[in-house]
């Protein structure tokens, strides 16, 4: 019912394959327990007005938590999983995971406070983290950029101030595949990619509609394939990883190097001028028409589009959305990270392929979260 | 049922999650049908004998084909899966579909002739190719090995010997991960992925219990993902496919090489004899000493662990098995594909990952073909 919206009984039975009668006990059901309620149909059936049954949007509430590694994105949502309040800020993973939960329950119980009734109707929480998950349990695994996370009880924590919800942890890129899985550019689709490329790069899949996270919570971790053996040395202790070449924080390591090596006069203003430079300002250096930085974003795309080839060749998408910070630099980014697909794919897994940037972009994380909050109200913890 | 095995109508609605009655109502069907019968049970309630049910072996037959570039196997299994007869010759696919797939049907009408009662039950015929497979169509998708087989009908010439069958087509790769999984190492595995190093190089993908074969049919398609930017040009175009460097056909042509250019001993005097060098021979000279022979394993192991590393990194898999010719040349191709795939990937995606050699091997192929044929005999054409 989530799925189809508002409908007929006559249209559940049909979508259920179940008969009539039996969708009629199923319906009286739902009706006593306040999940669904009864709304006017736009046209009669004969002379009686048909009634169409819909959700009810205050039997429940729930929070959707996206946290970045330097920023929190937190909205509380209604049973239907629309937006009633949001909040965004800035915050530093890095701090643990004791002050930033407890500024995310401040937040929360300021949403709650704010839009009355939701606080007896909160059912559940779901939460998008910067690293990997260990989904069944809830827990960050070796989480790289977060420092004092690994296995911390996430879980528990939000459960001291919100005891009666469930709470359901997953990794940030999950929740993004997520969004656009049940609002987005992937309605519908049975098996795409959402790519985040921002500090890191990494991958949310969809495999026949549901989010697939492998044996133990780490796919989609394609930050870490060898986009060249003679690249650098990355964080993780391997030889030219994609993220150690072509990430958000790659792009700004090179626009240093651009600026101070004379290669760049326009990233070197900005440098000048007192800025920490980003990928941003690469695109819009790349913008400005200079040269060096063109070369950077083509470098980047072409690399994470060679990566990409390869994952195309395996999983075989109709649908590749690219989101994250760098998504915001520009159209170049974008063409050479398809042209780097479709120039080392085969012509037969790119023939129906999609490669887009995510046009939920920054919403993504938070509908994803909500998403992922409203799926497990009646699953309980897992 | 089929998963099951042989059970009682109480384990059955345990399983099912359904009433007693409504069991029972669905068994008097199958009975009535003749797909299932009672057999006696091992024990006793109280005073009455329990019946258990079981699939009868003689409801329906099916044909399982195993097509390879230069032979296929070909058998007749009943109802339970049981092979009853089986038959494999050498082929070249390279003739063309019309006698090829005569000498299919000849084999198949022999099979039939000393299986008395077969031809009657005879319900549905599965098929693996040696190539990408639009599986709804039941046809072959630009087929680099086999010339002339574009789009051909199939289907339709089985069904001409065999009318009242259905017949399903997927690519080779496909039905081996499938034997694995309803007959091997894969039983129980969620997500595993099934890698063939013959004259080609490509996997078989599960997700979830189900054969995965992605947007277009080519999932699993990683014969030509890039192991080496500086390698050689591939026959697909691109440069340094990892089939192009590392498969079978690969290791032939270097072998030669070895052999002409007096780094290999052994595999100069296999030449002299008048060999043809396969990958085979390599590993014979591996085994007995030869120190190129072995560093050629060694590369080619290399190669292909560096591809499945990212393979892992993206898809997280619980188990890879290896399969195909080149599995047969000794345990050091396996043992530099392990170290390949663990010093290029994740600690996190590694942890509980198994890499071993297909244990159904040569068995794989004509097993999964039975289990497709098995799978569809309810389902009609696709």
């Amino acid at each position: 019912m989530r799925a189809l919206g508002v409908l007929s009984r006559g249209e559940l039975a049909q979508q259920l394959g179940y008969s009539r009668a039996t969708v009629t006990g199923l319906v009286k059901d739902l009706l006593d327990r306040g999940i669904i309620h009864e709304v006017p149909s736009d046209h009669s059936t004969g002379g009686r007005r048909a009634k169409n049954l819909a959700f009810k949007a205050d039997f429940a509430s729930v929070l959707g938590v996206d946290m970045g590694a330097t920023s929190v994105d937190i909205a509380l949502a209604n049973f239907r999983g629309d937006i009633l309040l949001r909040h965004q800020e800035p915050i530093d993973v890095r701090d643990g995971p004791e002050p930033v939960l407890d500024r995310v329950v401040e937040i929360a119980q300021d949403l709650i406070r704010r839009a009355p009734g939701t606080g007896e109707t909160l059912r559940s929480v779901g939460i998008g983290v910067p690293g990997p998950v260990d989904f069944l349990n809830g827990v960050l695994n070796v989480p790289p950029i977060m420092p004092g996370w690994e296995r911390y009880p996430i879980r528990h924590k939000i459960q001291e101030t919100f005891p009666h919800t469930t709470v359901v942890v997953d990794n940030d890129v999950n929740i993004m595949a997520l969004g656009e899985l049940r609002a987005g550019a992937g309605k519908g689709v049975d098996n795409f990619i959402f790519v985040k490329v921002g500090t890191g790069i990494g991958a949310g899949i969809v495999v026949g509609g549901e989010i697939y996270r492998g044996s133990t919570g780490s796919a989609g971790d394609i930050g870490h394939i060898q986009a060249d053996r003679n690249g650098p040395v990355c964080h993780c202790g391997n030889i030219g990883c994609v993220e150690a070449m072509a990430s958000g924080s790659a792009l700004a390591r090179q626009a240093v190097e651009a600026a101070q090596s004379g290669r760049s006069p326009i990233l070197a203003q900005y440098l000048a001028a007192g800025a920490q430079l980003t990928a941003e300002h690469v695109g819009a250096a790349a913008s400005a028409g200079d040269k060096a930085a063109m070369e950077l974003i083509k470098t980047s795309g072409t690399l994470i589009g060679g990566v990409l080839a390869g994952v195309v060749n395996f999983f075989n998408p109709s649908l590749i959305l690219i989101g994250g910070g760098v998504a915001n630099i520009g159209t170049q980014f974008l063409a050479t990270i398809r042209r780097g697909v479709l120039s080392r794919s085969l012509p037969l897994s790119t023939q129906h392929l999609r490669i887009d940037y995510s046009p939920m972009s920054e919403d993504a994380g938070v509908t994803g979260a909500v998403a992922l909050a409203l799926e497990h109200i009646f699953v309980g913890n897992l």
